[in-house]
């Protein structure tokens, strides 16, 4: 994240003139607008607005410039004014945050969302390239303070609520595993494989070989290395490429929270390469990703600052352009929107808890960016306005299981 | 079905005239096609054509009109010309039939079905009562002499393949009721009710209160008799009115084997129903519908002669059409698509063990026309050109379930 790590600028640069009539009659508007979420404004000379009825919490403007930016562009300016300290939040973060992104309306596009959507291109292999290592190369250092010990940087699938991180990241790893019903001596193909963890599971637990694709240097020497650690390079390869390169054949093919990256016009590169890659009569395989119930673009400041060239597709428009074009059926789809809530929830807890240590390596810009991230993230998915698919697909004609009670009984095989 | 009960024709009017070399040449022509699915062809003189290798049966055809009409339009005729028995089938019937299904290309559309699918028109209410009344008021005689005691004409699920019709039902029944959770003190609605199984097994079993909406006044009154002798009439209501036509609120949703008849251009009505009908707090339901890969018109013959009106739509177009208008998240989506080959499968065999009875009601004409629909159904899932897809949704805050392994596990819960 070079562009937040740089150019430092600090909660210091509070604005210390007075109010100007203007002022208040902005903030008079600020506060209806965010009225029906029921937190207060605070304007840099210690005034206040509250909404009726008792506020779970306030916005602490610092200067003008920030209370313009709130009115005018709210989707990109929260997050940049968060970020650069010109905005705080007084209360808990989270059920601000949460309370903020309830104001939107559901069935209705801004016109710069509309603009975001008409003029999204395909990213050609050097773009993704760097939108990848802007967010995945941040450094392994970083990732390991705040995801489980096996870095999985996805979704987990929790048994209940109460379950531990790790158990619940190894639960989601038997789940793809037993979802794509893995079988010993399958060929597997894994599209954007992280830092290896599925991979690594499926040849461990399941006698299987995996071809893992990625383009994030950082975390394939990573996955690399934990291979060689664990024996299981000759099993697992791990490859340094872009999914539009995959060649060869395969029996299954999984992509674990790579599609987001993708981008709506490269669908039908990622159907070519279904099609040719996944065999036709033993092939089955899963597609992780998040996703949404209508057409929208990914909010202004997370585009810009956390994930560059990422969309998050809906249901039909992976039916439609990836799996139809490559002639393959939809077998299963869990929502684990839930889970995913309970996932950033976690790594947020864990991400608070290592901001003393971040602050050697990185500036209060960052530190603030992530935590909005994480929190704002943890909002879209407990509210609903984010899901997280499983889709599971096979050719026509291929039976994948029976029926899903074998799915959730039987004891965990091992290879 | 009174055009199939009318004017019978029988298999005795077999051509009695030489061959001429035309035929010869076409039945060659004819071959050529079928080739690919192991089948021979033998004319009304006792010529016979082969495919290379063994052939697993042979289309018999009795007159030249027959010849040219598969050549010309087999998707329309080969319905019509088995049914008035100017073509025959020898070997086994199901397996023919599959082997010719697997024929017609996954991606490609015939000029016929584009011309089906832009000459759609929504069917009004009177239209639909009409295709309803055509297909379900056959009379209940009928249908009880195949389908399972509580006459439930849609997909059973088998908790394994070797499981009963009547198991496989009932257990259909529980899984729709553990889908949506349903709980005591519920008001749910039922749109398309059949003979009102689901509707009287949810109020027995969980306590709830059912609104259950029909047009086929013979289903209506076999439900209200049972619900009658059942003691059920306090908690179920069967009322007899189209689906759009439904009003006040509930909190469960539910349609079962109803989609297909709703046709495309209806689904932003079906929106508008669930948009004023389910709670937006504790709202979910379920569509349990006949689905396909990709946009298709369904066999002409099948919707000329069995189920006129019916159109079969893909997973993309239920969630865009009908969902995203009405506020709604996917939750989870299931294909079923062998446990109806398998449902399929009992019902033909049940239907052909009550074909010497049915003779006393009903021509040839329509016993053909039925044997090969039920055949060409259980082909056409088993080979996944039709799908069975089990939806459920939810607004998009609400959760249903936690996890999934709680609608597998647990003993079943009784009222």
């Amino acid at each position: 994240m070079p562009s937040l790590r740089s150019a430092a600028t600090t909660a210091a640069t509070i604005e210390t003139r007075p109010l100007h009539a203007v002022d208040r009659w902005l903030a008079a508007r600020l506060q209806a607008t965010i009225a029906p979420a029921s937190i207060g404004v605070e304007l840099w000379d210690g005034s206040t607005t509250g909404p009726p009825g008792q506020a779970i919490g306030d916005l602490l403007i610092h200067d003008r410039g920030a209370l313009l930016g709130l009115i005018a562009n709210p989707d990109l300016q929260f997050g940049e004014l968060y970020s650069d300290g010109r905005l705080d939040v007084r209360g808990p973060f989270g059920e601000v945050v949460e309370a903020l992104s309830r104001l939107t309306k559901r069935d209705r596009l801004a016109l710069s969302e509309r603009w975001a959507l008409w003029t999204a291109r395909p990213a050609g292999l050097l773009v993704a390239r760097r939108n990848i290592h802007r967010h995945y190369d941040i450094g392994n250092d970083f990732y390991r303070r705040w995801l489980d010990p096996d870095l999985v940087y996805t979704c987990a699938h929790y048994p209940d609520p109460d379950a531990t991180l790790e158990a619940a990241q190894a639960e989601k790893l038997e789940l793809v595993c037993r979802k794509v019903d893995l079988r010993p001596g399958d060929e597997v193909v894994e599209a954007g494989c992280g830092w290896g963890a599925l991979a690594l599971y499926m040849a461990r637990h399941y006698g299987v070989r995996v071809r893992a694709f990625n383009i994030s240097s950082e975390q394939l020497d990573f996955a690399r290395a934990r291979a060689a650690r664990e024996g299981l390079t000759d099993r697992v390869q791990f490859i340094a490429d872009d999914y539009r390169n995959i060649s060869g054949r395969c029996d299954v093919f999984v992509s674990v929270g790579m599609l987001e990256h993708v981008g709506l016009r490269n669908f039908g590169a990622l159907a070519g390469v279904l099609r040719r890659t996944l065999d036709s009569r033993s092939g089955r395989g899963l597609l992780h990703f998040i996703g949404r119930d209508r057409r929208r673009p990914l909010n202004a400041w997370i585009r810009r600052r956390i994930f560059p060239g990422a969309y998050v597709p809906t249901l039909s428009e992976v039916t439609t352009r990836v799996l139809e074009p490559a002639g393959l059926s939809v077998v299963d789809v869990e929502n684990l929107r839930q889970h995913y809530a309970r996932t950033l929830a976690h790594w947020w807890e864990r991400y608070e808890g290592a901001v003393p240590e971040l602050r050697a390596s990185f500036d209060e810009r960052f530190i603030r960016a992530w935590r909005l991230y994480l929190a704002g993230s943890q909002a879209a998915f407990s509210t609903g306005w984010l899901q997280l698919f499983q889709v599971v697909f096979a050719p026509p004609d291929r039976l994948v299981h029976w029926a899903r009670a074998g799915l959730y009984n039987p004891p965990r095989e091992t290879a």
